[in-house]
């Protein structure tokens, strides 16, 4: 058997973050102010983010230093491991090589702190005191958690209610790195005073939470608010992952015939995926990204590229993305950070100029894909990462039906140590598949009343 | 600063075991037939444990090599990292230098899939198709229920009851592991019925699950029993920690000068400390080894050499032991791996030959140094750890004040993902000390009726 994992040293973090835009054939059209219509400018997102945040949100530059201060903290985790799937090629009697890249060896469990820890860095230099967000199954309010104590910057996580008082866990963690951890909608805010007013047994819900924390740094000077996927820069910190396993791959020898990784709001996906396109668009090698998307929430596969707003309310910058509608509310699959309405804008971009694909998959066949993962590497994943193993497992499958060595790379973004309830519902049969039905895909779609992308 | 964390390739996994019994000055003494006071034989161990691994349990080699399938498992995991603890060493603001080797990343997230794998492995060469064992926390049910599934071998666990109703999610992970749990007292075995019939609502105990899984594997030509610390064999096993460890503090620079693990059985500990200690034995490098107990169950400090049951109820071979007796029930801390009354032989001996050292330390201690550690280097811990966090802050604490800038390197253990209600306890000042004052250690060790140790 050939190594089962390749390690690289300390040394061999990543100095630069890789800006895919700088590359793209179609660069992605702006976001406009939801008022007036016009491109937004930096100075209208001044109130919510540090200088130089805003400033790589609207980069057009290839590589971005990354502040060694940024790259200390990073040597707490990271390089992270790459592993060859000896064992689960075995059990699909494949002839492909699967490799998975595993973030989850972060302190907290995800590839989330690879952007928490850069904004928390950022928002440091500007002075900022405390950084509110958002969260729903809780990995992003953790990572954040994570990242702001190490620079003792005050963290306020807004946690959906539901999520609140069902994983207490999960909220234990982040007090554990010293944050407020407050269940949506809650009485600090206006939002959620009127919400509560209305309904004071309201289970709250991701649009609400960010209602709050958006309101929090809007209205104090020195609070700013951080979101964990879907914008430029929190992409291009992910791309430390495809970086480091870039060059494992080339010491494993094998340049990946496809890559993949869940799909939420794109970093996950994109953080692994961009350093390997970027030989793909210089014509060095051929390769197929696909995004591994929730058939609860198939944006991607099924949804329509226009421009639309990325919080449930309407509160944000149009973005010009693949959408299945801001209202759009997904059934309530397990993995929560997966259950987004839209692509991030230059995601949306590459799919729409045909330079990724996507891949919707149910829930149960996720999990399928996942226990077989854990019997046979060891590892209990997260439910969203579960949905690129069972992406990996069909084409496999399909190497094997070809009889081709397909060289196969997924994105193991995360453990699933605070998800065990999820695979107890799987086992107990309890799961459903939610299947969306063409009639409602189109119902979600006609309700969106946003402009189009013009032609 | 200097590096973070030094990593080693997995051509460097060691591939022998080092069985300090060969270097001990003072060997331990047999362990007596508890029906006939006479030296153990091998004989008497084959109902419950496969050949291989009785004749490790009464090897006197020096060094046992490790088969190459359990090098290809450990390969999933190992080595693992060695961290200088930078920023803990700050908030401290001591000279001294703190290293700690972290067995939390095995999928299990704990040192114990070290012993389960090998143990898992020599059952399969005696063709054994299922293998019992006991658990109370979880933490070891988890792990030989994860190297069971990789052989193919049925894993059937007891688990105490209480902890079976109160910690579902560890439960679920041996289940996802392809394990049989079963709450224990049980309807499937004897012992279990007797006791349900004389109390139909028992919570359990741990002595109650061993003799469970003895019975179970006493009674049935191809099962056995597995134990996760106290023995040999198991201390045998976990000294790949402290050879990798050995191999990373060479490259860092620096023999420590005080080497320290949490005490429970002694394989944690053990693990670490041998082969730093074989270098002390030989003369080569001087090095004060500390076992960090809880100081609701002090038997290395407290308790007394003699020899004792390793189980409540009395049924295992008579075992030359520091220990509180073997019916002493500690307080119920959080740390439950910890919650044994006695230690193991080799431990035992060395601790009488003034060759290691114990610290007795209260599980409030034990949670604000996790909670440091957590806050400074981001991973957080398992209870069990945070005792050996503790001993390595008074050691940094100490060396600040003498103004010696030691080499300290600890035992990371595990990690606390699924221990959080514990640190919720914490937060909300809900945790005793669990001092035990001399009266109680007095009455506890007045009650040990078994035979004294041959002066």
């Amino acid at each position: 058997m050939s190594e089962t994992k390749i390690l690289l040293s300390e040394r061999e973090i990543p100095r630069y973050w890789y800006n895919i835009v700088a590359d793209m054939p179609n660069k992605p059209l702006p976001p406009l102010h939801p008022a007036t219509g016009e491109p937004l400018t930096a100075d209208a997102l001044a109130p919510l983010f540090p200088s130089g945040l805003i400033e790589q949100e609207m980069s057009q530059e290839r590589w971005i230093e990354i502040p060694p201060e940024v790259r200390d903290i990073y040597a707490l985790w990271r390089p992270t491991p790459l592993f060859r799937a000896h064992r689960l090629e075995k059990l699909l009697d494949t002839p492909a090589r699967i490799y998975y890249k595993y973030e989850g060896v972060s302190p907290a469990g995800s590839h989330k702190p690879n952007t928490a820890v850069p904004q928390a860095w950022y928002n440091l230099q500007d002075g900022v005191k405390r950084i509110t967000t958002e969260t729903g199954a809780g990995q992003w309010g953790s990572a954040l958690s994570f990242a702001c104590e190490l620079f003792g910057i005050q963290c306020e996580v807004y946690m959906v209610r539901t999520s609140y008082n069902q994983k207490p866990y999960r909220k234990l963690m982040m007090n554990t790195w010293n944050a407020q951890v407050y269940p949506s909608p809650s009485e600090r805010t206006e939002a959620g005073r009127k919400i509560l007013a209305e309904n004071p047994d309201s289970p709250g819900s991701l649009g609400i939470a960010i209602s709050e924390a958006v309101e929090m740094a809007a209205k104090h000077e020195d609070v700013r608010y951080s979101l964990g996927s879907v914008l430029n820069h929190v992409l291009l910190h992910q791309t430390v992952i495809g970086q480091e396993a870039l060059v494992q791959m080339e010491m494993a020898g094998h340049f990946p015939d496809i890559v993949i990784g869940p799909f939420g709001g794109g970093s996950n996906f994109a953080g692994l995926a961009f350093p390997f396109l970027k030989h793909h668009l210089e014509g060095k090698q051929t390769l197929r990204a696909i995004a591994a998307e929730p058939a609860a929430c198939p944006k991607l596969s099924r949804g329509v590229f226009r421009y639309d707003f990325g919080d449930t309310v309407g509160m944000t910058p149009l973005l010009p993305m693949y959408t299945l509608g801001h209202d759009f509310i997904p059934p309530a699959i397990h993995a929560g950070g997966l259950r987004y309405h839209g692509a991030g804008v230059v995601v949306s971009q590459l799919l729409k100029d045909k330079l990724i694909e996507a891949q919707a998959v149910d829930q149960v066949e996720s999990f399928e894909a996942g226990v077989s993962f854990a019997r046979t590497e060891g590892i209990i994943p997260a439910p969203e990462a579960n949905h690129g193993i069972a992406v990996a497992v069909r084409e496999a499958l399909r190497a094997r039906e070809e009889g081709t060595a397909k060289t196969i790379l997924m994105n193991l973004s995360g453990h699933g140590n605070f998800d065990m309830a999820s695979y107890e519902a799987y086992f107990q049969g309890g799961l459903e598949r939610f299947e969306l039905s063409q009639e409602e895909i189109n119902q979600a779609v006609a309700r969106i009343n946003t402009p189009e992308i013009p032609q």
